[in-house]
């Protein structure tokens, strides 16, 4: 219930400080501002609509996803100009020239020249064009075609030149600095990824090919280089929760962290230094296992605690160090765990819990999967425009 | 769309073969009338109706659930003698003794005396009981009083004890099986569960108690013991799906295994003898870690090939030796991963899709959370109803 306290929610219980949240994309949107680039927010971590009207400015325009559902998500909720930043699974082409054909501007994304050959088979009706981005590796080691590959400037001329398709733009993103400990190293990596991405720019332009670029990372959008400013767009997305893994990396302090798990102490273990509580893999993921000396998590306000192993409902917490003084946990007491990876946590939890200053405010209900699933709901989509119609004739009046 | 086969599904793509659940359920079926105990099987590794009728037989009845919404799912679609099992957290007394007023038969679990003391304090309405199972560990080394302790006896009288309790049975997880590799192992941990809670049943008997007795995991059910059948029940849950994990520590082949995880090839990557597949942690789940030489799965058809690591969205394949022949994995084309551990990879996917020998036969939508969404919808509750009178007329028709 709204007003209510956080200690009135079922655990394990995934809560986000609404203030926190609106303060991270605050600063990422004044870092852009600064840059003078277009921040385009990457919606996976979160995947709901409340976060996007934060992460946008309420402009429900210029995002990224991962996912077909988030496109199809966020398109039937009057959302538009979405890149679907993901080398085009083929089996999704005909839904994505369905959102091309829907959407002012639906943008995807492609690394080779197979992908290439899917699009052309497919024209878009009505004389509307493919927006294409082509997706660099630039040292990052996952998808993209290598900058430094001859087939890399071919292909995004063979875009280019293809009927009923544009290059929009050239994508890279900065994953190497998940491997980076302070602003230094994430600088040198960002540093390396403009440098490297702006170079291909230049060859394109060789070529007589402009277009946008287009980079991006938490870590690397938190403490951007003076040359980002070259480049056209940004795309992080972690920021608007962070975590422990990005206040490692150095992105954030741990008090930036917007989200956390609240969970509850169900056991004592005394013959084994222990205690129970009903937060397991199913409810803050695997993630980061081996990385903290806290174990899965950061156990807020215990620093000598350590979330030692879990089950899918269970986890057990020992000291780090001494014997554990069951008194100060009682069972059903809460304790409040900081991610080590926000997206991996989120992901767990059918709804958020927002909060303002410990006070319940809502729910956030993100979509999930990877189907259609927004299509299939007419109801959704007629409350979509409703929010959408809503939304903008605020906008017209104020 | 029923009928289709399964590389009409948007990948990533959960699905099972219907015929192999049914297979595996017959056996447990089969397993438990042999040794003449009560099957009571565990609903956390599918949290869907349809398997829960597949592994109750069809009768609705005597199931274990791990969560809240577990309880109210089932309970809101017309299941009952639900056995919710789990050291009754602090914040849910309210809700059980909600449900315990509502169906014929809802049983918790403890194993602390200040559990049995917040259900004290909150008796049930028109002088129903609580139903209370003792929790006992048996070398699980999870939730449980420690069988070894005089505490357990002494809270077990307690429980027998209180007004308005009745002690329904003792229950031990046998959890330890998952270390075990073969036949003997297993059945000697199964043989010391069941020894050590015979011999507490004995201790209970010599204070003058008699009550149920219960002990279970996929492995010692899969492979029981002939002193099993001295137990009132047992709990297995993951046999109906069975996973790569299981097939490790032995309790099934790996052609037993009901679940896949379909996924597509999307990126080739020659300068690094990888190719990425559209599967990443939130199609599989990071369960399994460094337990296989393929990785995070089994490729199925492709014992050369490992899933070497993941982000979000992507899967990193590469031959476990020699170079990988592009030929063979062109983009676009399927891959299936039969999972780690079934439990982990279910939890991330919203919908099931299901087959037999191949064909679409239907979906299944699990619950998640840990509230009561249940409650929450009239129109579900009204569904869940019309389902049981439309299940249960069938049975009287017939």
């Amino acid at each position: 219930m709204e007003g209510d306290p956080l200690s009135a929610l079922f655990t394990p219980a995934f809560v986000v400080d609404v203030d926190k949240a609106k303060r991270n994309a605050q600063r990422m949107i004044e870092h852009c501002q600064k840059l003078g680039v277009q921040l385009r927010p990457h919606m996976k971590t979160h995947k709901t609509l409340e976060c996007a009207d934060i992460m946008t400015g309420g402009s429900q325009r210029c995002i990224v996803v991962s996912t077909l559902a988030e496109a199809c998500f966020y398109t039937d909720h009057g959302y538009d100009d979405i890149l679907y930043a993901y080398s085009i699974p083929f089996d999704k082409v005909e839904h994505c020239a369905a959102l091309s054909e829907r959407l002012d501007l639906f943008q995807i994304l492609l690394d080779h020249p197979d992908a290439l050959e899917q699009l052309r088979k497919r024209p878009l009706k009505d004389g509307r064009q493919w927006h294409v981005w082509l997706k660099l590796d630039c040292g990052n080691g996952r998808a993209g075609v290598l900058h430094s590959e001859p087939g890399a400037l071919k292909l995004a001329e063979a875009i280019a030149k293809t009927e009923g398709m544009e290059l929009t733009g050239v994508y890279a993103h900065c994953g190497n600095t998940y491997y980076c400990t302070g602003d230094e190293q994430i600088q040198a990596v960002a540093q390396e990824t403009t440098k490297l991405t702006l170079q291909f720019m230049e060859k394109l332009k060789a070529v007589g090919i402009t277009c946008k670029s287009s980079i991006g990372s938490t870590p690397s959008c938190s403490h951007p280089v003076k040359d980002m400013a070259q480049l056209s767009e940004v795309h992080p997305g972690n920021y608007v929760f962070y975590d422990v893994q990005q206040s490692t990396i150095g992105s954030c302090c741990l008090e930036d962290v917007a989200v956390r798990v609240l969970t509850r102490v169900i056991g004592h273990c005394p013959h084994r230094n222990q205690l129970l509580i009903d937060c397991g893999w199913a409810g803050i993921s695997l993630d980061g296992a081996g990385k903290l000396p806290t174990g899965y998590a950061v156990i807020e306000g215990h620093p000598n605690l350590k979330l030692l192993s879990m089950t899918q409902e269970h986890g057990r917490v020992e000291p780090i160090s001494g014997q554990l003084d069951y008194s100060k946990y009682p069972l059903g007491s809460l304790l409040t765990l900081i991610p080590y990876h926000s997206c991996a946590t989120a992901v767990m939890h059918p709804v958020y819990h927002v909060h303002s200053k410990g006070r319940l405010v809502g729910k956030w209900t993100p979509t999930r999967g990877w189907g259609r699933a927004g299509r299939c709901f007419p109801l959704l989509v007629f409350l979509g425009q409703m929010r959408y119609i809503e939304t903008h004739s605020k906008l017209f009046t104020h």
